[in-house]
Formats: structure tokens, C-alpha cells, sequence
């Protein structure tokens, strides 16, 4: 089982939202148990709860927490969704979330608790379709002889309210008792393979050996690598996938050394308005990343730093994009519309 | 000029040993002055000098520490070997040093610094053929429009008596005043481009920026590499090449970019004993050094880990080899033994 990162506690009436500090991670397994709205922004504000699904799913249970024994529930409700709205400017998972809640009626803790319950369960079904559909790409690519499955950074349970999309065909696979391995990239600058996915993974029981990220092509040329599977943060109309630093790496060293490379994502990550991912603009990071990302200096003062935050990885490169709505196998603009539109 | 990590202060008589402090680095630049053997010893056991040619010349000069002063000079000598021969105990470099110490007659302070001083000129000397060499390349295929060069680890003057091997183009072409800049991954484990290449080149004034390992195929993709260059640790007789682990990783995504991918390496780093790379056996390196390696865990304790120490870039990816005695170009076994054997 994936790791519980976000759960209600109690009845709706006098319960609570509890998460999993990721900011603790990999160290120590914590919990933050969340009795009211400025508890669940700091949550969020801090990072210790992260990944666009489940901030939307944490704001949702903020809701509750705050119309909780409040006589004007309207009036709470709108407080704490301006409250949590504030928490992470850019996160279109908790406006859209917050925009959901504020349509129940009644306001009150009972029937928001559906909801968010609901906002929950939905995301939780979506990883486990995406595992469904990947299940298959892994017992045909992946286990014993064919080799493990590579992934970079983290789209896993951590980052969803259910088994995470690139992690989901791995949680599938060790459900059904195949004999599936999972070699996680370490993922600089933020080492979210490392402090994430290698601690979900051994988390959950699934056999996980942790890399650096310059080693991948190495273990490709063993032959220990059956399959390539990223997550994906924005997905241009014909294919292309922009997710972190790092992917287009392994699509490359894939399609040299004949390893199916694939991307997991929701069918919301697709954004039609951008033809390809030429139009993507890629973001740069802080020095700071770089050069003391451990709390220890390890560059020298001063030195220039080139970091882009992430990488577009061109749908030629990708054998497969792993929906909730299925695979889009090829990949190009058609059976992109097709899968997800048609 | 390339930063002065070996330097001999004063005269044969009184004089002493002055290293670099490369355990320092890339914080703080001090200098350790060496005035008796046991401290030779300590710098070269702690790695404060190395890099397989440096030790081998500061071994030299710690010979002429050991006789100082000493009426019974052979004895003297013997036991400064005996003592330094047992820092790095699988230091090719070091015993052929000590050995040409021993052969010097008379085995004064006077004579042993001039042969140590020769040591040091020979290696320095064999760093400026390779970056005369290299410099031809790096007009060819860097500077301006062309991209910057690419280089993994360090196989620089910190390692060496001289301007270094991979790094001795880009002094070359820094000293002839070419508008050539360097991009130096941060070479995860042990970050030795981070402490080490970008310390080294930022000090000479050479324009440097400093890159994660697996940003390096974006980098590329962006149109920002013109050349590839990196050292070698050892190269087979058909001209695969071992080096740092990540350097395979780079010659594909070269190869995929159209980037050309050059080995810079003396005469001595080829073992014609070994056909080719599949011959070369592959070092594990300890998992702290990924899951803790700057002093704060950054994974789960217990995590298992995968660790080459290296890995070896087959010569069908490397456009040529840089050496002393010229470039081997194209890279195969005939061709390899012309150059050095001719």
C-alpha cells in the first residue's frame, strides 16, 4: 500500500485533517494534525504537503476545518477559502478545489466533508486508472529479466491523493505480486527522487535502489532498465512533455540504448492552447539549488549557475503517454484528441 | 594561469613543500607548508593533494623534505619512501615517482630537488602538449556562436602539475585570449566539478557556469555546446575509455546532439593489456556517499543504492583522444598505436 498522506480523522462535526510532513522527509515520519484553517495554510505554505493534486485536496479538508462550531458557516467558508487561496499563488489544483466547495449547499461541516471526501476519492481513482492502463506496460517492459522500471523525481503517492501517476503502475504491479524493481534517479538540484520517491517506494514494500542521476545511462547499458516511466507537468496538444530537470536526460539515453520511454499524467495536464513544446517558456531556479542545496557550500562563492527548471522531452522520444482515459500510443496531436476527446 | 597547487618555497637546503589544501575547497583557499615528511604524508592521505600525477610530484618533493638536514642521507631517503609509498596505497603515479627518486645520485637535498623539480616540469610539460593539442579543437568546434565547452569531473590542473588534461584546451584557448567558455557539470557523488573544475577555472578568470549532471542534455538541446571534453582514468587498446561515472552518460547525449566528444588523456593512461572496455572490472562506491554526502541525509535510512565509481564510453562515441604525442583520430586500436607507438 502507498503511503497515507492525507486523511480526515473523526467525524465531520469534531474531526480533523492529519498530514504527512513531507518537509520532515526522508528523516522522520510525521504528522501535522490540522484543527484549523491557519494550520492548513502553513501546511501548505511550508511544503509539507506538496504536488497540485493533493493541495487541492488539502484545501478542500481546509474547508471543513473552518466552518467547523461556526454558527455563519457562509461567511467561514469564505474566510478560510481566501485564506487557503492565498497559500500557494500559482496552484490551479487549489483554486479549482476551493471554487468546488464553495458551491456545496448546504455550508455546512457534514455535507463539505462529502465533498472534500469526494475531491479525494476522484483523484485517488484517476492514479488508480492510470495504474490500470500502465499495469500492462509493465508486464510487458519490465520485471525479472526484462529489467527494472527507471522513474525521475517524484509523481507518486506523495504528490496525489491516491497511488501518484508515474508511481501508479509500480503500486499496481506490487499489488498483483509481480516482480517488479524500481530504480528512482536522485533528481538534482531538489533531490525529490531521493527525500520522496525512494522513501514512498521502500515505504510501500516496492524493491527501490536509488541512483545519482549521472548513473542512469550506466545502468542502462548493464541492461537493468526495462522501461522509463516520468510524470509530467504540462503537456503540449501533440505530445510533448514538459516535466522536471532531467526527463529529456532519460528519454535520450532511452532511445540509445533501445529502453521504451513513457510519461504518466492525468488527462488535466494536457493543455490544448499550446500547439507544441517550443511554447512552453522553462523557468530558471536559484543558484542557491546548486551550490548549497545540502546546507553545505559545495561550489564556490560567486560562480555562475545555469538552471532550468525543467526540460521538454519532444513526443517523438515517447512511446506512450499513460492517461486515467488510456494510452496514447503513438504519441502525436491526433491520438492525443483522440484518447482524451474522443 | 591555472591556480599554483604544488609549489617548492626557498632553497634545497631550507626550503619546503607547499600544497594546496584541496580538502578545503571550494571554501576556503589555504596552504599547507610541508616541512617533514609525515606531513607530506597526511596531505597526500587526507587528499589535500590529488589527482594521480600531483601526488606522484608532491611525493617527489617530499623526498627532498626527508633528507634535510640529515647527515645519513640514504637512510633518510629510504625511509621517506618507504613512509610515502604507504599514503595512497594503489597510486601507480606515487611509486614511479619514489622509485626515480631513488635513483638519484648524489642523494643530497640539492640533487633529489632538482630531480623532483623535474618530476614536476615533465608532468607540467606533458599538460601544455596536450592543451597545444586540444587547442586546435576547441577553435574548431567551441567559442561564440559555436557553444561552450562540456566537461564532467575534474581532470584538471588541480590533479596535475600543469594546466591539467581535460582542462588544458580550455587554458590553452584562455591564454591565446579566444572567447571560449566552459560549462562544468557538478559530477554527483562526490561533486568534483562543483569543488574542484569551477573553483579552479573561476580562479584563472576562465568564464565558467556551473550545471547539475542532468541538465546537461537540456543544455545541450538549447544549442549552448559546442565540444565535449573530459579525462580518463584508463583506455583500453581499441580506445574505450573509463572515466568518472557520468561521462558515458554525456558521449550519448553528444552523439544525439551532434555535439562532438573528446577524451583528453596522457600517453601512460593507455593499458595495452586491456583489448577493450568490456575488460575494464567496475568499482561500487559506499552508499553514504549518495544518501548522505554532504553531511545531511538526503535519503531514507537503509535505502538500497547503486554506485559505479565509473564507467566506460565506447570508442565509437568519441571523436577523438587527446594526448601528448597528438590527437588519435578516429579512435580505434590501429590508430591508437600509431600515435603512441609510431
Amino acid at each position: 500500500m502507498a503511503i497515507r498522506n492525507i486523511e480526515w480523522i473523526g467525524d465531520a462535526a469534531t474531526g480533523h485533517l492529519r498530514l504527512l510532513d513531507q518537509t520532515r522527509l526522508p528523516g522522520e515520519v510525521t504528522y501535522l494534525d490540522c484543527r484549523d484553517v491557519p494550520t492548513v495554510f502553513d501546511a501548505i505554505r511550508r511544503l509539507s504537503v506538496r504536488g497540485a493534486p493533493a493541495i487541492g485536496i488539502a484545501a478542500a479538508f481546509g474547508c471543513v476545518v473552518g466552518v467547523q462550531g461556526r454558527s455563519d458557516a457562509d461567511a467561514a467558508l469564505q474566510d478560510a477559502s481566501a485564506r487557503l487561496a492565498a497559500s500557494r499563488p500559482t496552484a490551479v489544483n487549489l483554486f479549482w478545489a476551493l471554487e468546488r466547495m464553495k458551491q456545496v449547499r448546504p455550508r455546512d461541516a457534514e455535507t463539505l466533508l462529502v465533498e472534500a471526501r469526494a475531491v479525494h476519492e476522484e483523484d485517488a481513482a484517476m492514479c488508480r486508472r492510470i495504474g490500470e492502463h500502465g499495469l500492462e506496460l509493465v508486464r510487458r517492459y519490465a520485471g525479472g529479466e526484462r529489467g527494472a522500471v527507471l522513474t525521475h523525481c517524484n509523481a507518486g503517492a506523495l504528490a496525489t491523493g491516491g497511488i501518484g501517476t508515474a508511481t501508479a503502475p509500480m503500486y499496481a504491479a506490487h499489488d498483483e505480486g509481480l516482480p517488479v524493481s524500481v530504480f528512482a534517479d536522485e533528481t538534482r538540484p531538489l533531490l525529490q527522487g531521493a527525500r520522496l520517491t525512494a522513501f514512498e517506494l521502500a515505504a510501500a514494500g516496492v524493491d527501490v535502489t536509488l541512483i545519482c542521476d549521472d548513473m542512469a545511462a550506466q545502468v542502462m547499458r548493464e541492461g537493468r532498465i526495462g522501461m522509463v516511466i516520468t510524470g509530467a507537468d504540462r503537456i503540449a496538444a501533440n505530445g510533448d512533455a514538459a516535466n522536471k530537470i532531467g526527463t529529456y536526460n532519460l528519454a535520450v539515453l532511452a532511445k540509445h540504448h533501445g529502453v521504451p520511454f513513457f510519461v504518466a499524467a492525468p488527462s488535466t495536464t494536457f493543455d490544448f492552447d499550446t500547439p507544441d513544446g517550443s511554447k512552453i517558456p522553462i523557468e530558471q531556479r536559484a543558484a542557491e539549488e546548486i551550490t548549497e542545496g545540502f546546507g553545505t557550500r559545495t561550489a564556490p562563492v560567486g560562480v555562475k549557475t545555469y538552471s532550468p527548471a525543467f526540460d521538454v522531452t519532444p513526443h517523438e522520444l515517447i512511446q506512450a503517454i499513460v492517461t486515467e482515459k488510456g494510452l496514447i500510443e503513438p504519441v502525436d496531436a491526433q491520438r492525443v484528441r483522440e484518447v482524451l476527446r474522443g
